[in-house]
């Protein structure tokens, strides 16, 4: 479904409403100074550099609406995350790789969404500490980065939250079926009981060190079958001894080889079509 | 066999004389300091704290009784154990996990001892760097930290060692059926005789590599069947990376990762009914 | 064919032309220093220090022959290795274990004729990060220490390079079935295209997170069957945050306790007769 020649659309969005901490929307600016269009083109590929997208704060007088629920910045996160579906649609339609650099994981909404617009079977690799499937009624923190899957999987019903009616169009995706998670170790006792009822494909660090992340990939890409794939990548699977540089960093994850396995085995699939590389924040340098 | 509501019996053992090293009396407060009450009742336990036993010293005059063998305060060595294993023994027969907090491994003497006495068939998982298995008549060093194991199997005869008299009418560790090694790296000549007499399972860090920490844990709880479990971790088993703070780091151990799987894997049995942690000395740092 | 009682040459090979940086030849000072003759003789070996071999320095007014190819000092390298190899074979033929201390890997020309004078059928396990089979005419660096085993499969003819006249006397390498790689993972595309032409057995860091090195070594080990083995170990297969001495360190590469499972899984075969341990070089501290 990639057309030749193969071309990376390299889309920036650099938002950060989804979480407190600011910095996160240095993530994309890190990512390209690091060296990633040379890394690109030195394995063949060509790029296309989307650049940017531009969001909207939250509005001054009105500078956190909550709810429903305990949601934060709902009708931010719902605007931004509608606008990166459409740009992302549009990439995915063309043929191209869509490579996503965040900003927060409340974006993987509309990442998805894009994909799941162009190829509604989509399975999804969520690569994370957490879960990401609070719903606004279960969530503590009302932090949004904490639901993208919740909306996606349609835990919560689009139009009940102010700025994600656009997202009643996109396919719904089935966590049992389309979602496999790799890394958890930071789950909430809600995620906990719905991952269970749902019957959602979750390897944890536990199952990394039971089976070896080999046999942790080989399971996740049987499960998931011979979809086209998204790779939703969160810094913060990695051991904070490797990637500090985020907001919610948490002990005994993925090593500097593990880390590179994942995305290298979900690449020798040749089905990934997209990837979001998100929770970068160059704030974070180790020294808590 | 543990009693509902599910309650832990917290034990400092903060006994010094099986080794040389000051500090290692700190331990059970490092331990607590570090939250341990509170990670306890968040994972839904109730807590018994029987805080620290007291312990006699070397007497003066007559600081240092050698033998048999080159033991050191072997007397001091036995008498605590004594004690320990009276308090263990009580908790295990209230139904209370016991979680005995060092203090030297020479308090595995009167942890296993407790439990044996209430469930002689009792299985025991030594997380260690050593084995611990040295007879006075072998030890080189005469630190009794490193020959609790020989006392429990009876590769010594209570009755010749004194202070450990008490031990007669414990019911003896068979090794060949009743214990595990994981993470032997450091064993004298003598212990290796030992174990292989024996027909002692033991897995070195070499078959943590060979193997995997996973496979490793289901070969070694397989070995010990449906038993009743005790863990007794020695922190350095775990890699003086992560663990400094202890009288005789050796290089190569356990990960962050694996040193908690261990634990994990034994809780899965749902048959752990007691553990020791021990050789947590806060005087070192890593500094050598 | 080691002969009893067991004895170990040590050779010091402080060759450094094969590549540009200098202070590599201070390798067999470093690991004579950190305690090899002790290390041996505590496992009771017997050790015959041969001391180091003194080589040619390129002559003034011909510092730099350049060629065949881009080679660089192909003159000192070749003459080096024939020196080397008339060591080397005069111990494999008093039944010795021949382990060479670099100096460069250039040097692994020399080591391993040695050994196939006297066994041609000897396999090679090559732990290294790079391939180091570079031909003159494809490397592009013309670093020799990228070449050996190009020269010793004969890749290259002998008489075709200034000073490698002498190999041609000694028993060709069959790459195919006399070869494994453990740790690869910064290849160049001719290289690439050499292990795949001549179906040479590979295992790269990515294997050794599939599979496990326990399972890799065993792969490896089967596919070399039943011959007499050399243990060419150059130390940048390690990971830098341990072996940070050398000059082309590359991330990712294997743990200190992999880096001593391969040396330990080669040397339970009983079938290890020789090994190369090269590219320490002490002037390198990690700070780049
Ligand atoms: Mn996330
Ligand atoms: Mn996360
Ligand atoms: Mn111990
Ligand atoms: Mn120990
Ligand atoms: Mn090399
Ligand atoms: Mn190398």
């Amino acid at each position: 479904f990639l057309k030749e020649p193969k071309t990376c659309a390299i889309v920036g969005a650099p938002f950060t409403y989804g979480q407190p901490r600011y910095g996160v929307d240095n993530g994309p600016e890190a990512l390209r100074d690091a060296g990633l269009m040379e890394a690109l083109l030195r394995l063949g590929w060509r790029a296309y550099e989307h650049g940017d997208i531009t969001f909207e704060s939250p509005a001054r007088g009105n500078p956190r609406y909550e709810g429903p629920g305990s949601c934060k910045h709902p009708y931010v996160v719902g605007e931004a995350n509608r606008q990166i579906a459409e740009v992302c649609e549009e990439h995915a339609r063309e043929g191209r790789f869509v490579l996503t650099l965040g900003g927060d994981h409340s974006i993987g909404v509309g990442t998805i969404a894009g994909q799941l617009l162009v190829r509604p079977e989509t399975g999804v690799i969520w690569v994370d500490a957490h879960a990401d499937i609070n719903t606004p009624a279960l969530s503590g923190s009302g932090n949004m980065h904490g639901m993208p899957l919740a909306f996606l999987s349609r835990l919560v019903a689009p139009e009940e939250v102010p700025g994600f009616d656009w997202l009643k169009r996109v396919p719904a995706l089935d966590p049992s079926t389309q979602l496999v998670y790799i890394g958890l170790r930071d789950v909430d006792k809600p995620e906990r009981d719905i991952i269970r009822q749902h019957n959602i494909k979750a390897f944890t660090m536990s199952h990394v060190d039971k089976f070896g992340i080999g046999k942790v990939m080989e399971m996740a890409l049987d499960h998931l079958g011979e979809r086209p794939l998204h790779l939703s990548y969160d810094i913060d699977a990695c051991d904070p001894a490797i990637a500090p540089s985020t907001g919610t960093a948490v002990r005994g994850g993925l090593t500097y080889r593990e880390a590179h396995y994942v995305a290298e085995a979900a690449n020798e699939t040749h089905r990934l079509a997209s990837m979001d590389l998100v929770e970068v924040n160059p704030t974070f340098n180790g020294e808590m």
